[in-house]
């Protein structure tokens, strides 16, 4: 009763993490994963943390002659959106992790992308991958466009302060991310030594999540991309102008009612500790996106301000992991299957 | 069809591990949880990754006042031994996580713990709870010492070639450890401004753990600590002498002699990659010990030698997860119940 | 022809970085240290990098019977407006790093310190101790107050902007900082395990700084302060709302026009590489701020958005090293006596 | 009264921090900076922190047309005895920081670099660059080849044991590095999100510089090095068999006499505190090498063990601070010139 499941680009980052979820779920077979560089080599020689439990072999993309039930693409973006053809008549369900088919608008993925997007017309046939936004339609999907790693820290943040009126004004985006984020292609950029103990604003404005989520929360945003010194791991700090009469207590009631029965989002808010808002160290591992907020009165000003904070492991709810959690979700599963590793502390 | 069980200590990090794996093991009921300065608060107020997986409170010890199925004491050093008594009343099977009933000899714990054992004569009353070299003495066990984790690791790297009769000569442990191992109590020792990017040689002659490692694998050890720049994770690298005609052939087919069906050692001795022989960074909650080795001539030098190298999470396999291995074992289910997190890759 | 110089509170961060500048500084005689708790015990036992630069021991506070040129003070918060009377007729020039007399209107100390300052009268006898901002009025004081770490590092980033009019609206100031800002004292939340890789808002609204910040530039501020990997290093990054015309060739001929002629002010704004902006990794020991900006349009909205970031290490220009500078402005010497040191790279 | 220098491979991380020492050098004009790749761009480019202080640019090192008093050279291996002619023939004095004539014997460098010895007729005419052991020769040297850095700090925690005949058979030297010692060339080997938190046994055994130290010393020398998280950084961890009658005093007064006139040696063998033997941590930027020692007894073996530590920034006294200490000491100055820089602590 498993589902056959192929995994394309899977040697990145992004594309290991999906093979620790998958050979590690219930009712997956995972029959086929590629990488054009590493065909023919074991998985674990790139995924060391995957040895005892595998004894699979990379294939070329080429070789992907067969029918899958599911087919996850972890490939660069702009592969989906030119090669879209040869995956669709194999795959049922189309997991696209990509930046390719997360935007509706053409014009805004030019803006932000600065190319233009190969295939327009289907962009509409692509369900943005963000279960606790869109439960409904992602249960009828055939494809999904899995949200970038800040994006849905953002926008889960936002988002009951969004749908629930409360915020006026542009919403400002402080995202920091860890180093995974770029992948796993070597360059001067990413080696350790530059790398280690940096704080570099590499994207000061207009970073490329930020069209998701300006598209998301239907507010004009400006965001801010910080690399931090962490393999896993991204935090946004969203600053807010509140709507008069809002307050603290209209917050946490917003943050609950939205949150309620989700599975995957916690509200942490707390009083004291050394974790009264959410921080990626504590969710390496777990699907998880915490997310959180405080209010103030900025000095000398009238209008009160407000932060909403959200942590999540970028491989995981940030993307491999949120990608199975919409695959649970599609084929009638519980959203959790697969996904139960909690994370550690300390770590 | 669960059994009932306890863990008393448990607001340290050790602790803390315990209940994340006890929560989520299928076949316990984690029905107390003490700790002696947080007894009434919430558990997840300390374990913040434990948010949403329980309810839980922390009771005084003195509460303790049921029967259980295990109890796991995750308490400071020297409290087992004098309060052997009231744990043993309770416990059908009683796993001490504390270096009390490590050493079988009550000379050894003087000289290496410099007090006097206060329960000498219970000594032989614990199983080393190691089940890859006394898995049959671990089945029929009621009271288990969990191995420290710098000599498990030690002596999993080791204990090959002490079997195989492969070494000669006094072997030198190099020890390396994450400051996790220190525990929760803070203080100016483990403060993050001293301790970060440290390589600290806190104990360059003589730590603690060359007695458990001299203990099993019987020939004399000289044992150094450093601290590391890192939370969780041990790394041993102990130089040996081989005896003549002992060759990199011979040292693999002990190794996998040895450890062919061990689920929780895999030989890591690879001739390419980053990974190619044991590395803490990817074994962060999962309950592997990676053992490997290498070979060489010293310059200059007749002797052959050669280094072991062996990795574990100091939580999970030298800690909490070879205590829950070790209540598998016991209990008669599969050894892995509740251990199959793989560790993650990158982290 | 030396000066003769006394620092009270030397045994924590703040004081031992004084400590390192002044006892290799070519005109300052350090003749007396204090330290409530380590009186009688050598400086290099809590500053090992001082190991064979100095003999000095620390002496208790009240052995302070003599007069001195100059006196620094690096005591906590609170010390210096309770026993201002003690150090004025000791010392020529009272240099003090506490945050007592940084504010200049007591109504604001309260709401952000949460007590009554306790020598108001004396707010006005201070000048503020930022010499890119100040020279003159630092030409003549006796007493200098001198900036907290973060808000230096804004207000160095934001005072071309605020200054040449180019802003409007509130600012929002996101602030990132090592682990010594919070001192040498050791407690839970300074733990390496908790600490180690953290991403802690812990200062989601309101933090301090944001008074200073305020007063300097004259318009509203919100800040949000981040403990981020690392143990020396503050970065700022500073959302504004530019004027209309207000471009990038308007703001870079401001921050040139300001910084021109500063000797630790670096205007970083660069079109490639990984240090385009301002990066603390960089700066540990130097005594730069760095600062910059990079101007965008936020999605969908009418306004131009532009981030200033600055940094600086916070126990050298956001502490001690500015501390010198201004000693080094009052005295007539070059500003940058003693404070040679570029900086490292990598590290 | 200045000398001209210049340096060859000034891109690389030890290029840059000779940059660095000879630019702010009060005897040293900084006339000519050589690099292939990077010819005709400015040196701050790659070496952020030397911003403000130089307009220098990168030249091919085919334009090196003049003569020079120092030349020193930061070429890859290889490089140096395949163009010894062309560099001597500029240079009054030739400072290689490559490992091609360190070593004396062709034979030993065939076995340890795996290629004949393109010059070994002039191997004789370098002198090993080491002060603490070759102050006379280095007096008088027109070819200095400045030491390995894992090397280095080995040689000076074991020479005075071995010098004072303190100790017998086999030195076991356990050595730490951080990243920057792989230089500054991107690969899959030193991306952030593999090198991050790695304790990577690399070198198990025979290591190149385990022939520099087994030259030095005179004794059988066994190997291992281990990557650890750190940009700088090297530690040795070396294990010794003492010899009848050594003990704690003999050895003691064996450091303090080698090392008592030593500017840049300092014995750390402290009874308390954090830092009671040598760290690197404290050492980045700093020209020291700390070295210190412990002793003990193996648990059931007759022969005393003693471990002899010494750490040390690899790009400073391993590397650039050494090598500019050499031409200190070849010119007749301080030995200390332009490398005052104490270190700092917190780092």
């Amino acid at each position: 009763m498993s589902v056959r499941a192929a995994v394309v680009g899977a040697a990145g980052y992004i594309g290991g993490e999906l093979l620790r979820l998958l050979l590690l779920h219930p009712r997956v077979d995972l029959v086929a994963v590629t990488s054009v560089r590493r065909a023919g080599r074991r998985v674990d020689g790139c995924h060391p943390n995957l040895r005892g439990l595998t004894d699979l072999r990379f294939t070329s993309p080429a070789d992907l002659d067969d029918e899958y039930d599911v087919v996850f693409l972890a490939t660069p973006h702009g592969e989906t959106m030119t090669g879209l053809a040869q995956y669709t008549s194999r795959a049922g369900l189309l997991i696209d992790l990509s930046a390719d088919f997360r935007l509706r608008d053409p014009a805004v993925f030019r803006s932000h992308y600065g190319v233009e997007h190969a295939a327009p017309g289907e962009l509409d046939s692509f369900v943005y991958g963000l279960p606790e936004l869109h439960r409904g339609e992602l249960r009828g999907a055939d494809r999904i466009a899995v949200p970038g790693c800040m994006a849905a820290a953002a926008i889960l943040a936002l988002h009951p302060l969004a749908a629930g009126d409360a915020i006026t004004g542009r919403v400002v985006v402080d995202a920091r991310t860890g180093s995974s984020g770029a992948g796993a292609a070597a360059g001067q950029t990413n080696l350790h030594a530059e790398r280690s103990g940096a704080l570099r604003v590499f994207a000061p404005v207009g970073h490329r999540h930020e069209a998701e989520i300006g598209q998301a929360i239907g507010r004009p945003v400006s965001m801010t991309a910080t690399g931090v010194e962490a393999v896993r791991g991204v935090q946004v700090v969203c600053h807010v102008t509140l709507r008069d009469g809002v307050d603290d207590v209209v917050l946490r009631g917003l943050y609950r009612q939205h949150y309620r029965d989700e599975r995957f989002v916690r509200v942490v808010a707390a009083r004291r500790g050394n974790y009264r808002l959410p921080e990626p160290k504590i969710l390496a591992g777990s699907n998880y996106c915490d997310v959180g907020f405080a209010t103030g009165t900025a000095s000398g000003a009238a209008p009160t301000a407000a932060v909403a904070v959200g942590a999540l492991d970028n491989l995981m709810k940030g993307g491999a992991g949120n990608a199975v959690q919409c695959m649970n979700l599609r084929l009638g599963w519980p959203e959790s299957l697969g996904l139960e590793f909690p994370g550690l502390h300390p770590s």
